[in-house]
Order: C-alpha cells, then sequence, then structure tokens
C-alpha cells in the first residue's frame, strides 16, 4: 500500500497546482508556450487558456508574450511567476517528503511487518 | 490563497480514502449501511459497490453484514476495518497540520506580508 495525492493552492478557484507547474519549467526552458504544451500534449489553446485563468486568479501576470519580431515571438515567465514557481517547487518537495513519513508513521509497521 | 489537496491510500488502484472513511464512520454510529449511504446522500447500491471495492483491493473485509433476523439486519466494521479508520484518522490530522505547516514556511510571509 501507497500514499497517493494531489495538492493545489487556491485563490478564487484552483489557482496553481503541478500542471501549471510543469507547463511553466518548460517555458522557462524553451522561451515558447507553443513548445511547452506540445511537450506536454497540450494544445496551444488549451495551455493558454490556462495560463490566463492562472493570471486571474492569482492577480499577477504568469508570462510575458513577445509577438512577432525578427526571433518570430516567444513567451518568458515574469518574475512573479517565477518566484511562485520557487515557492511551489520547494512547498512541493517539502510535502512530498512529509507524507511519506507520516505514511510510514501510521502504516508502516504492524508487529514488526509492513502494515497490509 | 490557501493549499487544497486530496489525499489517498492506493493498493491494486484507489484502496481507501476520505469518502470510504466517512461512510464507515456512520456505519460505526448506526449500524446500517442503509443508513450510513443516505446520511452521506448516496444510493444504497453505489455504497454497497464502494465497499466491496475497497474490500478487494485492501484484502480484507471492511464490514460485517447480519442479513434478516428480528433486527432486521445491519452492518458492523469489522476489526479489522475499525484498525484501519484509526490508522486513517491519525494519519489525515497529521497530514492535514503538517500541510497548513508547510504552505506557512512557503507562501505564508513575504516582506512581512502574507504572500498574494
Amino acid at each position: 500500500m501507497k500514499v497517493a495525492y494531489k495538492i493545489w493552492l487556491e485563490h478564487n478557484g484552483k489557482a496553481f497546482g503541478e500542471g501549471p507547474y510543469e507547463l511553466l519549467k518548460r517555458v522557462e526552458r524553451t522561451n515558447s508556450l507553443h513548445e511547452a504544451a506540445h511537450q506536454m500534449g497540450m494544445s496551444y489553446s488549451k495551455a493558454w487558456k490556462l495560463i490566463q485563468t492562472m493570471e486571474k486568479r492569482l492577480g499577477f501576470f504568469l508570462l510575458d508574450k513577445k509577438i512577432g519580431g525578427l526571433s518570430g515571438g516567444g513567451s518568458q515567465v515574469t518574475p512573479k511567476g517565477k518566484d511562485l514557481m520557487t515557492r511551489y517547487g520547494r512547498f512541493h518537495k517539502d510535502v512530498k517528503e512529509a507524507l511519506e513519513k507520516i505514511y510510514l508513521k501510521h502504516f508502516g509497521q504492524k508487529r514488526g511487518k509492513t502494515w497490509k
């Protein structure tokens, strides 16, 4: 047996979680929401809608979009977006470790054996 | 902003979580799966299917069903079911406390103010 979970941040609804975090990570690497969405098997319009919903709920922009130009445009994560990603990444790591510890405390041992 | 989550135990699929825990709590109080399901706005057949699925995945019985008799039958939580409930209840309480603490650590403060 093992513990499973979903965890997210709420502010006027679901405001940030694993999906947006992964998407922004890929935007950071590729400077492209198109490419980031593609890597996650998500349509561009779905990714863009997701970002807009999160931005609305959070109350700040996650992406700086550059339209056109010599490089053909691109997207960059805003400083507030980067701050959120850093916090969320550390938060999620701590949560993962705590959950495994708490699971083991309550289900790890039963008369010297693993419970179940 | 606040943290939100769903947490459950997995063993051959989703094996136990908040829904089954609440259902068994009500069976303990009422000695009736009918009544427990009714209190949760769930059909009896759905509740019974849920219990059977959990039992199959966990590998032990959660309910002792008494059919008919003077009292018209009824359900009681098995000793193994009670053990699981106790563990899960404590587990969930610890998880709740830990998540709030970890959330505050990463999102509670920003230059002296609440983040966001």
